[in-house]
């Protein structure tokens, strides 16, 4: 699915070997999405990919390991869910429009992404500040060529870069993980979102 | 300083009262920031505020309590810092970006608010989502005052208030949390992000 985020000392070498990390991964990703770090447990990880816990640990060295592994592995997903809705050929605002569209189906199918991402802060802070300072820097990479090309503006940079990473994630808060039944749906958000980065707040016309 | 949050059958009466209950916030906020929920305890927020360990039982009945309220006490102070920065005849677009910038004040004097607010999230989440849900009710009404009077778009509502709370959320993790030497001060982060607000993304002219 994506790159694995295993120790480099300990990535698996045969295919089995990388379907069984993966097996791992999801399991802590469900486990940790429902009962947080605190709570889950090496053998609750394993019993739920259906591995034995000694197998575990021909993969990671500790729970604090698979998190931080399952941290780089979403955020990673992120990237690739984000990197397959966009065309190199999409115009500047129509990119960033679908990386909000699929960032969003993401993270329906994944809710448990902001449990963990946000536990994060507390359980590994390196993770969580790496996570977001590398979704900011492709944002702002894809806003300079933006810029470049005279369809963004000139001076837009790395603020507008954080802006826009922050308004997608409070999107995703307020109109997928707290999700009402009349809410509007992930494309209309995406529109409206992209109406915003392209024109602002003002009157229009 | 502002409404105090603690149970409403623990408010005290007496200014004496008020000023220990004050004190107890404020350790709890230096505490918690600090070491987080898990690794504070009610004796060293009680020796951190000079104050009896069986007095905070006159205004707490928990850890989780004086948490609760400290996450209330913390959403109202955010609230009154906005309050105190914006003028009832500025125009929509200037409120919005007085209250940016006061809000990265607040939390440049207030570095604690990020880890306490984000750590609601595992140990209080109704907090957690009534502090998101409430900021976020404030930036809609205002949004909705700016589109009455013809100085924002027609249509813009919720979607929008979500994203600029995000903006401001992120702005806020990168340039007073995560700040730089080099990096623009609080009313050039305003600033920018008060022209994005505006006009957007898009090339000017």
């Amino acid at each position: 699915m994506h790159k694995s985020a295993a120790n480099s000392d300990k990535q698996p070498r045969t295919a089995r070997g990388r379907q069984t990390l993966r097996k791992l991964l999801d399991s802590a990703a469900a486990e940790f999405g429902e009962r947080g770090f605190h709570e889950a447990s090496i053998s609750t990880i394993t019993r739920r990919a259906g591995v034995a816990l000694g197998t575990f640990y021909t993969y990671f060295d500790s729970k604090d390991a698979i998190f931080r592994a399952l941290v780089a592995d979403m955020s990673e997903a992120v990237k690739q869910a984000a990197r397959e809705a966009i065309e190199p050929e999409m115009p500047p605002l129509e990119i960033e429009r679908a990386a909000l569209e699929a960032f969003l189906r993401f993270a329906g199918e994944h809710k448990e992404i902001y449990r963990i991402i946000d536990e994060a802060e507390f359980v590994d802070p390196e993770s969580y500040r790496a996570h977001y300072e590398t979704v900011a820097e492709r944002i702002r990479e894809r806003i300079e060529q933006g810029a470049a090309g005279g369809q963004f503006r000139g001076d837009a940079g790395e603020v507008e870069a954080w802006a826009v990473m922050g308004m997608n994630v409070f999107l995703g808060l307020r109109y997928v993980i707290w999700r009402k039944s009349d809410d509007p749906d992930e494309a209309r958000i995406a529109t409206n979102a992209s109406v915003l980065l392209n024109k602002g707040i003002g009157p229009s016309g």
